[in-house]
């Protein structure tokens, strides 16, 4: 039996208790059913005991001698951060090209520079598996020092399978390595190679009967997702791509409605999608359709701060029924971040949600994002041991005191991965 | 003869070298006067040489064994930060009002829950010196985390004498105590108290006859500030204001053109303010005349982003060669933030500014905002060891990367304060 790990005495304690079976709607999005001066007992990096500190301490008073104790006494303490939809497993890096964009140059400016989404497809496929496995495993050690415990992580800067491979291997590997848990996502539908720009349908038939069939058969991926966007796949070309997917065992997810309307909301409850996500410019109808199928929608705030585009808007979307969620978007075009607590804070001062409901997006409803909402998300016995303390004392403040990244301390499986902020370097090197 | 500290290789070392006498205004803003492989000799905490990692191995040859050195290879050197603009020294948390905001709550349902700047105000003449100092210390700290070196701290939460005075004399502590530098600034004209309402005259003959000359004779303020804004002091009001400091020896700030264009840029002008702040409706004309005589302004915009507003245009105020500077606005209503980083961030993707600008902008103009730019703002010989250590390659990734504190390393008068993104908890006693 490994030692267990007491967390003790938070000011608030999260739980999201009994939200794991469907995501939450509505006002169910702000019952985050916290409880005051809160403690978790975890064991075998499972948690075992929530409850208020002086139950806890009464029913392991036998133990508390032997349990690792991290004290949260005057701290928020949630569920693990859960991030449902990033392409962390890229290589380079794309400054330059902002500078640009910032110093006036145009669209057409940044790529006769060599700069897009071409200048990371040249870069991941130029980088060795291990070269990718280290660029994209730091970045995994700052997305833990945000908070963040459960990361999706999607293929997509292939165009090809060779890449596409070497990008899902490095996500399974990552999952094996690091500390954080990733979910993977085959996106070879991200783009339309240059080579069937003049024939697209070859390049679908290419993922309908080569690459899906493969990534499912390997084990390489859960889900499929598709850029469904004028100029890139219709949504007939979506709606084929993910019922391949479905076909073979994989769940689908949507890149939904973000530069035209496209109805691709309306798509994604069609097929059973999981998730649709970006939804920018989505249609009331599309909303209405998602929240009546429970299709989670995954807002990415971020990437409209960054493109400083408007956002989605994540106001209009709780308040007709959609489930939402929060994630980065972590990529080198158009969002370049690791940080999901100040996407909470665009999630309020850009998108009109509370508090509340940004914690219950970046949480449980995360977790359902990525069908992981029975393992992770809440804090409730026989769930993972996925927590993070926050040094503010409530749930509120960690919004009010904006631009600052609150993590104190991270517990993954039951151990400390963080600690004052800080990588606990020796947990780093495996989970297991 | 104390230890030397010896800055080493910094991929990029920004010096702004040569900006000490007047802000930086248009083109020249861009001009970082970058060094790669950059190095820094600080000893008895001034900057004794600023050059490549090889000149300065060649000149401190001899004594290189016994200085402390600081690896900086791969990462972003800059002047320690500095905010211009803060209201610092406060009592209180007003969470609970800004999450009533994002419940939908009206501006009247606020102040009937007792929030506004009078919970402020009630709270901070309710605190003890001790319990003001104490907040306020710890705030400073993380201001540090987020590689400040030096703060202006403004009072105004009095609204009378006793707590004006307490607010002073708790910045002069600070800056005693606490590594930061704090410069401070009276600003009994924060608001028209409820008592003189009816006769706002007779406050503003008070602030002027009595507590003008009082802060001045006791040498508590460097500079004086106004309110000037529709409903609060007027713009003959404010220059009254101003004037009667100046008589004093108060260098001249103003809040100016916040909320409604009230020519309170103008008016900057024509006092010679050091800076008009907040600017988010100043008239070209009110830009023009700033440009014209050199005020500097200090824009906030996280304020804006924090209250779900537009921006001050930082782009146009810079193309017509006002000398722009960029600051928290620190304070518990609109801007509960310590993150200057942050701001940074905001400056570029609210203000169209450049991630030059916006380093220019929060080093030597806000030094010169704060009247400090023959001391700090650039790394030069003869200035102060406040040196800034980012964690990234350099100053365009600085904001690529965004929504992340970046801060690696932080040196203040020569001592490491801040290692690995933490407090250095033994150097934080005593700045002497
Ligand atoms: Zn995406
Ligand atoms: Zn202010």
């Amino acid at each position: 039996m490994s030692k267990a790990l007491f967390i003790r005495n938070a000011s608030q304690l999260v739980t999201l208790q009994g939200s794991s079976k469907a995501p939450l709607v509505k006002d169910a999005m702000s019952e985050l059913k916290i409880i005051e001066n809160g403690s978790v007992w975890i064991e075998d990096g499972v948690i075992q005991a929530v409850g208020t500190d002086s139950e806890l301490k009464a029913k392991y008073a036998s133990r508390l001698a032997d349990a690792e104790v991290v004290d949260a006494t005057g701290k928020l303490v949630t569920p693990g951060l859960v991030d449902p939809h990033t392409h962390v497993v890229f290589a380079g890096s794309r400054e330059n090209e902002f500078n640009m964009r910032l110093q006036g140059a145009s669209y057409m400016d940044i790529m006769n520079a060599g700069g897009g989404i071409h200048a990371t497809t040249r870069a991941t496929q130029a980088a060795s598996h291990e070269q990718l496995f280290a660029e994209s495993y730091e970045r995994l050690n700052q997305f833990l020092r945000h908070g963040v415990t459960t990361v999706e992580a999607k293929s997509g800067y292939g165009m090809e399978w060779a890449t596409e491979l070497k990008q899902l291997e490095v996500a399974k590997e990552l999952n094996e390595k690091h500390v954080i848990d990733l979910v993977s996502t085959f996106m070879g539908a991200h783009a339309v190679p240059k080579e069937y720009k003049e024939n697209p349908e070859e390049f679908i038939d290419l993922l309908i009967n080569e690459m899906i069939p493969k990534v499912a058969e390997l084990g390489l991926a859960e889900f499929n997702d598709v850029f469904c966007e004028f100029g890139v796949f219709t949504p007939e070309q979506s709606r084929r791509i993910l019922e391949a997917g479905k076909k073979h065992g994989l769940l689908a997810k949507i890149h939904a409605d973000e530069i035209e309307p496209y109805e691709g909301a309306e798509l994604a409850a069609e097929v059973g999608a999981v998730s649709a996500d970006h939804l920018l410019k989505a249609s009331e109808k599309g909303m209405k359709a998602m929240a009546e199928k429970g299709v989670v929608g995954v807002l990415l705030p971020g990437t409209a701060y960054f493109l400083m585009a408007e956002s989605a808007n994540g106001r209009k979307m709780i308040d007709l029924g959609v489930p939402v969620a929060l994630s980065t978007d972590c990529n080198p075009g158009s969002s370049p971040t690791v940080s999901l607590p100040f996407i909470m804070s665009l999630g309020c001062l850009k998108m009109g949600m509370t508090p509340a409901e940004v914690l219950a997006a970046t949480t449980i409803n995360a977790a359902h994002a990525v069908n992981r909402a029975s393992e992770i998300g809440s804090l409730e016995v026989g769930k993972k041991g996925d927590v993070t303390i926050f040094n503010v004392p409530n749930y509120m403040k960690l919004q009010y005191s904006y631009g600052v990244n609150h993590v104190d301390t991270v517990v993954k499986n039951g151990a400390v991965v963080v600690k004052g902020g800080q990588l606990h370097e020796k947990l780093l090197v495996s989970k297991n």
